[in-house]
């Protein structure tokens, strides 16, 4: 089994190296440039039609791709310790907390980087002022995520989960982004100085 | 147990009501009048603070946001027919086709909804060319689609599961905003009317 991801700061395969550093497993990663556009080669584009990292491929050549999706799978493999949860209630309430991460924080970051980053400019058609826009929607969801974080540890509760991952690869990059947290989001920023402590958030 | 929803062509608690129709399971759905703006109500906001539906809530009060993750907790309460897989892999694989249509599909019909249908001109800033712009990227996740679906019946393999009560909810959405299928997408219009010939279609 191994992965294909690229490195720093791309969130996506962030998230599956700290999945992996949670659970305490090693598995090979190759590195798919970006840069170079080696995710939209041909050799790519049979593990993944969308030539998108990370794409994990299992010994029979068994492609899945989507980083929760393929996290959910390594948890079935590796369950200790759980961090999709242990009961049904569980599951939903912290699936819930992953979506509306990647929902209310993760699609406005998105949105600026593609629409009003330098960086992207030179490689797709951006729409700058609506791009420029997703700052205040980063802002209201920081806000309203730092409403919630208010008396708790961790995203989705008591235990650290694949919410936490999905947050703080989020920040982290919207950080890279030029998206700061607001400065009076206290709850998140003492949330994110917990997480970025456990030594999985260096991966 | 109750869901709190809202009646078509709301796409999200359509979802919800399909995936009830598979498992042939009865649930009181109350309605929440997003026109009447009755989903920012104190009341609501209680139960979900973004206010969105739909929203289950059980017996004990506790309550479950996000679509997927509410029928992610009815599937364990109700697994047959299995509709998230029945195996790890399964799970992973139906798990990335739910994730490749909110995506690739249903990012693009939102943001055209959101910020070029009159409908919404009203209520939200419009960023009006960048919303046009979806209509091409509509247009694009339809034509990729079309190629995975040659040769197979359901979005994710063999099975009908959440994958295509996602997808079909998705491209029913679309059409009432105004985004039609490509002509030429015959895959994806012979997989629609298998889809909406089922009796969850109607739900």
């Amino acid at each position: 089994m191994k992965l294909y991801g690229e490195a720093m700061p791309a969130p996506n395969p962030r998230r599956v190296r700290m999945f992996l550093a949670e659970k305490g497993v090693a598995l090979p990663e190759i590195q798919v440039s970006l840069r170079k556009g080696e995710h939209k080669s041909a050799e790519h584009r049979a593990r993944n039609s969308l030539g998108q990292v990370p794409t994990l491929e299992l010994d029979d050549g068994t492609c899945i791709s989507e980083t929760i999706s393929i996290c959910r799978y390594l948890e079935a493999l590796h369950p200790a310790p759980p961090l999709f949860g242990r009961t049904p209630l569980e599951h939903a309430h912290i699936d819930m907390w992953v979506r509306r991460v990647e929902f209310q924080i993760m699609t406005p970051v998105g949105m600026f980087w593609r629409h009003a980053h330098p960086l992207t400019a030179a490689l797709l058609t951006q729409y700058k002022e609506f791009g420029e826009s997703n700052r205040a929607l980063y802002a209201r969801g920081i806000a309203w995520l730092d409403r919630e974080l208010n008396g708790r540890d961790w995203v989705a509760g008591d235990a650290y989960t694949i919410a936490d991952i999905a947050l703080l690869t989020t920040v982290d990059f919207a950080t890279f982004t030029g998206l700061d947290l607001p400065e009076d989001a206290s709850n998140v920023a003492a949330w994110r100085a917990r997480a970025s402590a456990r030594p999985s958030a260096g991966a």
